[in-house]
């Protein structure tokens, strides 16, 4: 029988094998685009060998996607994590806003924000920060603070459309003032 | 030398052609997509032979663009007409901003929309839309019914985001609560 200590260093080694493919594509990626990206340049980069990469993933486009699922679930934590130490749900709401408008401002330029904003996993990632957001919106609709003449959902709509504009933004200030103005949008009438 | 009449009968007829030339193809590509359209089509729909197709056209992407730039003057035709009957500019403001949601949830799933919406015309365009808003835009403002602590080329990007959402809206109540919400958040603090 294998001993748990052995099979949890296998593990942990996978993970840091698992990360470090992941890490090394998407810098190849950002530096090349995606077609230009081979599994023999990913391999080299990552220290492995050729077999072994194949070991972890069958082609680059599973690659991508697992990178682009990673990216997708730390943005979830960051933007749950920029509102969770707001006890008043407003503030909460006023935090997710701004912490959304920003990373789309800052790596809205990024070829890889781009290519995950570009396929079908953006429209799951979409769906689960639409819940995410629908939530904070109707918990802040709770105590009146927001406007409930429409539904939670359609109000997140609006606001990730909304917020979006801020790759169109020229500096922090005028996307705090689009974060302002988005709120605004949901105040009560 | 040619008569008037003569220039004018012919400026007529190749005008007519030209727009069955558009239409067809606006037809075809809704149909079966841009790839699956070839020039020969094209001739046998429009009621031409094909040596009179490459006279006016050199290709089927060079047809579906100048389709692009008709529908694009033509939508912000609409745009300035819905507010153009209207002297408070704070009315012109919503009718405009009506208008153009409207649009969007009327044609989002329309093949040859998603296509003027994915390629460098829909940049164009959009920076025409975008002036275009914020001029209306900037009359409200003068009046005190919009915000001037934003830019209003700023205001406009919001708007046009924002209101992209109609895309998503189920129905027309949705879309006109979209706009409120919208108009809302141009309101002065």
């Amino acid at each position: 029988m294998v001993p748990k200590l052995w099979d949890a260093t296998i593990e942990s080694h996978r993970q840091v094998v698992h990360q470090a493919i992941l890490d090394v594509t998407a810098a190849l990626v950002r530096a090349h685009g995606p077609a230009a990206v081979s599994m023999s340049q990913i391999a080299k980069d990552a220290g492995i060998g050729r077999a072994t990469l194949y070991k972890y993933f069958p082609d680059v486009t599973a690659i991508v996607t697992a990178w682009q699922e990673q990216q997708i679930a730390r943005h979830l934590d960051r933007l749950a994590a920029a509102g969770e130490t707001q006890q008043d749900p407003a503030v909460r709401l006023t935090a997710t806003l701004t912490a959304y408008a920003s990373a789309i401002h800052a790596h809205h330029d990024d070829k890889l924000f781009a290519l995950v904003h570009s396929n079908d996993h953006a429209g799951r990632a979409q769906d689960k920060l639409r819940t995410f957001l629908a939530g904070v919106i109707a918990e802040a609709a709770a105590t009146g603070t927001v406007r409930t003449d429409a539904e939670p959902g359609h109000l997140a709509d609006y606001c990730l459309f909304a917020l979006a504009a801020a790759a169109t933004m020229p500096d922090e200030a005028a996307v705090g003032k689009l974060v302002d103005i988005v709120h605004t949008g949901l105040r009560p009438g």
